[in-house]
């Protein structure tokens, strides 16, 4: 990860600038044993991975969190048949409900992963936040910078828009390598952005 | 729903106004009769639901939607003695990447529902995303709104601030209607808001 900021003080970690990811991982059937195993198979270096009720929080750098994230719900995925996961990208806002990041901090530039190819296929909708508040005699535009990630997304998977979110088909490590890299194309001009994706690995149906 | 707009025209319906929920639900156990069943006891009076391979699009009034999702979770909860849904709530962008709202079109003041009590305690982490650009001399505040929506969630659910989502405790009623009285806040002052959450009916541990 580049880090880039616009002071020469020491860069700020992932830490202080709220970089990590949420992750809740439903296998098919829903086995207990499945969710241990595949948090327990994937490569932690590098990452904070704190269990919860509801989902585990992982943290770290964006690229050492999105290989996590794609090992646990590869190995979930190939354990049960089909794995739907629910995956959430944020940065830029270390906080709960403050943001207290100092101004000078904003921009931490980090390039989109390359994840390696999984031979599994993978669906996505996902959903992309860029809290861009503006500033005096600037308005922001977060639809542009949805834009703009869309369009990179489209370089790595194929892209469909739907309502609410945009559909991405690919590979798993094509459909999350295009969520983090439309999630950092956003992060180079938005201090605040985050990423919702819903994955099916498999071909189970909803509803 | 009460409707305010800044014209005399008719007044903007839902599907207007890009009102609506994707929602995917996981019964423990992962079986589809759980989900076929589920949806098909929900009252579905007053929305459109669509279902594809990864989630199942809701549209309609927000107290219609709030309806729908709610029995659909709590009949998946009882059948499978735990369930986990992904719910996503969004209003103000009716389009796909595009986002064409005239902007007289903005507010569509809707009361947040009342959800009736099912029995049922759920956990929920929730996360708001008010899409506020500001306006020329006016920066927007999404903080400011995120926390003011906190406020309101407070007087429905037990709320403890956690990394990146708030957790939001009760019955299932409680917790969707708070996810659903925080967002219809920040929609007072913002066009276009999106809530997602995560929510636990039932105790089976994340990873």
């Amino acid at each position: 990860m580049s880090t880039v900021t616009s002071t020469s003080r020491s860069a700020p970690t992932p830490t202080d600038l709220g970089v990590g990811a949420r992750l809740s991982l439903h296998p098919s059937g829903g086995v207990a044993t499945v969710l241990a195993d595949a948090y327990a198979a994937a490569d932690a270096s590098g990452v904070e991975v704190t269990a919860d009720d509801v989902s585990t929080l992982v943290r770290g750098s964006e690229a050492d969190v999105l290989r996590f994230v794609q090992q646990v719900v590869a190995t979930g995925a190939r354990l049960a048949g089909h794995a739907v996961a629910h995956v959430h990208l944020s940065r830029g806002c270390p906080g709960e409900v403050a943001c207290e990041l100092p101004d000078d901090a904003v921009l931490a530039w980090a390039d989109a992963p390359e994840l390696p190819a999984t031979g599994l296929r993978a669906t996505a909708q996902w959903a992309l936040y860029p809290l861009d508040d503006g500033r005096p005699g600037h308005p922001g535009d977060h639809m542009r910078a949805i834009e703009q990630a869309v369009a990179v997304a489209r370089t790595r998977a194929t892209v469909s828009p739907e309502r609410f979110v945009t559909r991405l088909d690919g590979d798993l490590a094509d459909v999350l390598g295009a969520v983090a890299a439309g999630w950092l194309a956003a992060g180079r001009h938005v201090r605040h952005v985050v990423a919702h994706a819903t994955v099916s690995v498999g071909s189970a149906p909803e509803g």
